[in-house]
């Protein structure tokens, strides 16, 4: 008996779709099931394996998801909110774990999402590379122990393609540092710090952007107090990081109740 | 009445005492009660600020610690090894918080601090910054959280007049990992790294040490994973974090039963 | 036969000032003549030592530039723009070599430094380091031997008290990375970049200022292009780097023609 | 009739072979006309797109460079010292232009090489990426222009599989500085610095390395003066920039007389 958790992945023919193949690929425990893309894709139909300039590998591509998830245990889904709103109905009736990687969503998004959170698990993460998460929490801790003696800038690199600043994880750090301090972001936050801007204020998290080549993502927490700075720096340069996050959050959700987790959960952090 | 702490400080003539006195100075709930040097300084029978070069503030330079000491409620001594014991066994007689920042000591010295401890407070660390002890903490937690995928690195920097490498503070962020780790540093210690080497050693913590101009001191712990790398860091421009620390420690030290302490009790880290 | 060049420091009591004071002291080959306060100021007619806390040294300041020009060979001036304009015609007339480091010059400014540099020396600079200015060259060259497929970041970090964003420095980087792709910089800065971006734009030069703490001043000039990136970085951890530039280009000034000088010139670089 | 330059790669089925073969099928100008392997290897005599485990691309592995050599007008050669020595000599008969990053060689082996160039372009560098390069021009630059007050620093990291430290590229850039100063590395090198060291050398250039992750590699040139540095930083995130290098060396060396050269002679610097 197979006893692989079968793991299904939509939204393959993107970038972050194929890593995601790889990444259920490379898994101990975890097996592809099946694969999704919008209908009409000249994918759909088509061997994975060919699709992708190689030899077959026995999984066809297909454009409806209902079919797909009832072979499944577990959806790995980066695509757009739209369909993660239509593929949470439908992972939440088949009571699949349901892993989230999707940007931009919208309040009303967030409302369906924890809707089908009542019925399955549903692990959300803006970034799920271990390392991220785990600055994350050091970011709030150092935040809570050091006094306001002590100023937060958050600062992060990325490629040139990237079309909005600061990037999401710069805001999941910026956050975090924010509730160390028992404050909220929007608040504090300083962004795009230019001109006569007077002096730094009190409290203030200043928030920075670098954009340029194939930089895959970095980022910097400074706390510079009087002598002193600490720095909290994550540097990613494979995007693997994020889909074998992924994965690593399918098979553990799978011995969890119905629920809205974070990447944090799935870690143990915190 | 004066509320403030009598804090006394030994080896006044040296850098670190000199700070130490205007650490003293600009603490709140704090003032200096005296100050000595070596019998045979040239220091010795002299009011402090006129051997500084400046105006008269009527704290003479003695030569005689036990005279010292009966004004004190605290010492600082970032002396040498038999200046410290000598002083450990006076601060305990007058039961008072003994601030040690001397390094080098022996293990009969440590011995002789230990008996120490069993009458009065003493506080000691090879590194009294908030920040570096801060850092040191989130080191031992992050070797534990990440499994052995991530190779630790450890890389200082200090200025070209320092004799040994690596750091005293790059050994404790080291054995904070190693102990994060459930091992000890001795025994997965990778130091000074040249020539052919072969593969990295599954487990090893590296340790490299740079010198130039007159850096105050940097660190680097990095945690190198698959994709991924977290790197934490500390950087200190200015010596008076150290004797910041000192005097944070004589002033917490006042509430404490008679114990061996470590900057992460006074800081209430860990 | 005293063969050191008198130099004249005015705003003796700024901390750029003092520092100043210093570095006449420490440099070989200059000694102080005189030292000038605005009138009115608390120091005027006190010794200078004793002014600072300490003994005195034979200097006294003055409130009348003329009398102190009169003195010497050089002027060393990190005032403010009304002051310095006065300055450089008082030294136009005594020959002075003057070395300008103040900042915030409005452009009729600029105009009567220019025809001081008629019969003068006018050394003018808005960062004297020697490190500063070699990265200045090594950015032009840099930039214009990469191709477009490079982007460039200029990124500073200073401490809270600054209250311009970007600094001078970082500008003077930008300007000379322009330069170095025959460019100027007001049409392809991209400064304090935030919010719905888009793509970068093809050629840009970013520029993002941090603040925090007591950084003294920090740059980076990235280059990242596909695959790799260079970083050209410059670290200032004390203030006296400005100072001794100033000294060492006052020294140098000597030797020149009356005209208006970078400290490119006296560094001797490109 | 077609312009591009018929280019081979030896020893394809290794990581470098693979991404030369990438970097000839993207550059303009350059095509693939023969790849090979040592006899007994399993792709012989198999098409390389199949082999890849992708489509056929019509390119067959042979093992006998001779045959493959008649078709070409330049080779890349990442292969091992004895194999480079016998394709240069066939290269030089057939008056291709031959791309050497092999590393390793002995002293006879370039003796080889050297006799080669005498009829053929030879092309050799440990690191042919622009952005290395270009630091080694500027690390020499940036000697001369700094005195000795100056301490220069190289530290490097790569990826937990390295055996050798420090790196090829850490020697060039030791040797760069060493150039700039007007002395040899090995009489200056400070390399592992670990122990009872006693003060900085005066003049030394320190070279550490670290290791870990699958870092491609990361080279710092850190100049320490009084009060400021600047750090000569280069990041690899990709080996496709080392292919890269070589083809544009391959198409380079097309147009010039027989002789030895490096990728400065290519990229037009220094």
């Amino acid at each position: 008996m197979n006893q692989e958790v079968p793991i299904a992945v939509v939204g393959v023919a993107g970038r972050m779709g194929r890593m995601l193949v790889d990444a259920v690929a490379e898994a101990e425990g975890a097996r592809l099931c099946g694969v999704t893309e919008r209908p009409g894709h000249p994918w759909v139909g088509r061997d994975l394996g060919e699709a992708l300039g190689g030899a077959p590998i026995g999984v066809k591509v297909e454009d409806e998801p209902l079919e797909v998830f009832a072979r499944a245990r577990a959806v790995l889904d980066f695509t757009a909110p739209v369909a993660t709103v239509a593929h949470a109905e439908l992972a939440a009736q088949a009571r699949l774990v349901h892993v989230v990687g999707t940007t931009g969503m919208a309040a009303a998004d967030d409302a369906r999402l924890d809707a089908a959170a009542r019925h399955a698990v549903v692990v959300r993460a803006g970034n799920m590379s271990l390392g991220v998460n785990l600055l994350v929490e050091l970011t709030r801790k150092v935040a809570a122990a050091l006094g306001p003696d002590y100023d937060i800038e958050v600062v992060e690199m990325h490629h040139r393609h990237k079309v909005d600043a600061p990037s999401g994880t710069a805001l999941m750090l910026g956050e975090a540092a924010a509730a160390g301090r028992g404050v909220e972001l929007g608040q504090v936050a300083d962004r795009g710090r230019d001109g006569q801007t007077g002096p730094r204020a009190k409290g203030a998290i200043g928030m920075a952007a670098l954009r340029g080549g194939d930089v895959v993502g970095e980022h910097d927490v400074v706390f510079a107090g009087p002598g002193e700075r600490i720095i909290l720096r994550h540097v990613a340069t494979d995007r693997m990081i994020f889909a074998r996050g992924a994965v690593r959050a399918a098979l553990w959700g799978q011995e969890q109740k119905p629920g809205l987790y974070a990447m944090r959960d799935v870690l143990g952090l915190g």
